[in-house]
């Protein structure tokens, strides 16, 4: 495939009148699992609302595109040339790539580490070309971890790598979906993520939970337009402690950090049972359920909104979504055409609305 | 109420050709509640197909169900009678109460610990009557622990109770219900269930979950005549432990424990991530899945089953069913016709469904 650097050609008829499509870093994760397929469905279809622009091996990327479907275009921009000038604004009739080139031949479904160090590389040039300007959002498709630590760079996972990169010291993870019955989108924030059950009593914190209630307070507001947040939060125990019977970490740690949000002037309350909260009746009145750990909220969430959940990470001085999901290598094994790029596509859909909201929120 | 204790009247025509409506024991609940309500309500709503006898204070009963309608027609039964002789069989023109008598009137919304033993009381019939043939199972209204401990009675709990009164060692919770989407009913069991988050990871126990497998698949076959019935067992840590890099009890315990049972000839596998396990591709494989602690499989229950879902106590020498919520004591406060008693009906659709496959098994 040939690198084209700048083509230029007219700006097509907007079909939003007065809207300019964000444009969106798709970074295309790990190349033998289903992400570069996954990205290239997801950006085309999405082409009309969304500009994204695909991060990855330019090469490897017009190969995939082109068994998966013939008509869809690709056009590929070098970073050296994107460096000395601006990201030039394509049409919506075909898909913009910045080309960071593989080390090695990509067999899908099979590990290498020796791409390790490119698949990171996608990460540092979507951080780049936000700072830049270049985009609006970072949608990121799954990349496998050990890949990236066998390729000797240390390395925990994207939502860690982003914090590193952009000096946050706090961030929260948020799934987000919008159930199939025509029920507002639910959203599930986490106090703590991915530790181990025995070590989540003691990580939750009344300065912990401060510091989460304030990044969804105003990530909510800042990137989500919505002007009074209210948020339900958990407990931790069954029926949130039941007075102190089952736990007192309600009563030393989870209502004291919520009184103390509200006298701060965030609309939180709690802490509400796990299993009677997530009820129609309760989340019509709530924009985010905050709940204490990974297997408290999402298995719910995951159910709700039939595997095409998307994860938002707050707290970030960028807008960046992802797939609710991994690299399924064993259906990157078995050919093109089986994945199912729905988490894709709402994470494209949700990025393109944080980007909307916070622009309007920086007017 | 006049006590009618042995009216008898002709057979109605069987709506079921050849089958006998099983008789269910219902108790009543705490009286302040919204038990005796739901309890009258679903009765009468499945009075063509479950004989429901429910056990209760007889004049307070037949007051509340002329408030809610004039046509439900109670005909009360007394103990004693009924122990000198059989259960009277009535047809569907009529609910049969037997009357265990209040101690103190009842003002609903408000606890009496006045009341307390009478409620134990009704539990203690409902046992009696399964062992004396009266009953095919018992369907419990919820009740207030505090009154009954209020009574000087210490009470954990209607399972605890029951478990106690039959000589039972060990029982498992199980909540099942059917989703609204026309998939099949959903079945989570719990490894664990109401014990601070901080206790699970030391109660998870290679023997507890032997046991716990065994119940689970020994009732759904005499319980639920599933033939071979397919348990999928969740991790206890986020990912399952994600290969002992998020904690080693997948490793150490719930792993081999799966591999015992299986061994046993027990049709089990996982553990899985909670997260992903409840979504139609893997449930539709399956009769049941075991969560290892409450809030990990509670939400996704009560979410998928809008608040309509059944306590079932496995483990039992006899059919226990229960509503999946409590007295709701705020509601009764504000008069009658407020509470949902769907719930109620799934728990008696589900204790006739469970005496009618029993009944099969013992054939």
């Amino acid at each position: 495939m040939t690198t084209v650097p700048h083509e230029r050609q007219a700006p097509e008829p907007r079909r939003h009148a007065g809207a300019v499509r964000p444009t969106l870093a798709v970074t295309t994760g790990e190349p033998a699992g289903i992400g570069p397929e996954i990205s290239i469905r997801a950006a085309w279809d999405m082409r009309h609302e969304a500009n994204c622009v695909l991060v990855g091996d330019a090469a490897f990327l017009a190969m995939t595109a082109s068994y998966i479907d013939p008509s869809i275009k690709l056009a590929a921009l070098s970073v050296q040339a994107l460096r000395n000038s601006s990201l030039p604004q394509f049409g919506a009739d075909r898909i913009a790539v910045i080309d960071v080139p593989l080390d090695a031949h990509v067999v899908p479904g099979t590990l290498d580490a020796a791409n390790g160090r490119a698949v990171l590389a996608t990460l540092d040039l979507a951080v780049e070309g936000v700072r830049a300007g270049w985009f609006d959002a970072i949608v990121t498709a799954p990349l496998q971890k050990s890949t990236i630590n066998d390729a000797g760079v240390a390395f925990s996972g994207h939502t860690e790598y982003l914090a590193e990169k952009t000096a946050t010291s706090k961030v929260v993870m948020m799934l987000a979906g919008v159930p199939g019955d025509g029920q507002p989108p639910l959203r599930v924030a986490l106090a703590t993520t991915h530790l181990p059950l025995k070590d989540v009593p003691a990580a939750i914190t009344r300065d912990g939970l401060a510091q989460v209630l304030d990044i969804i307070d105003r990530d909510l507001k800042i990137k989500f337009g919505i002007a009074a947040p209210r948020i339900l939060v958990t407990g931790l125990n069954p029926h949130a402690g039941e007075g102190g019977y089952l736990g007192r970490e309600e009563i030393d740690t989870i209502t004291p950090a919520i009184e103390a949000a509200r006298a701060r002037g965030i609309d939180c309350s709690g802490p509400y049972p796990a299993d009677t909260l997530f009820q129609p009746r309760y989340l019509k009145d709530a924009d985010c359920v905050l709940a204490m750990y990974h297997d408290q909220g999402l298995p719910v969430l995951k159910y709700a909104t039939f595997g095409h959940g998307v994860n938002i990470t707050l707290g970030l001085p960028l807008v960046r979504t992802s797939v609710d999901h991994g690299t399924a290598l064993d259906l990157a094994a078995q050919g093109l055409g089986l994945a199912d790029c729905g988490s894709m596509i709402e994470a494209i859909r949700t990025a393109l609305h944080m980007a909307r909201a916070r622009r309007a929120a920086n007017h």
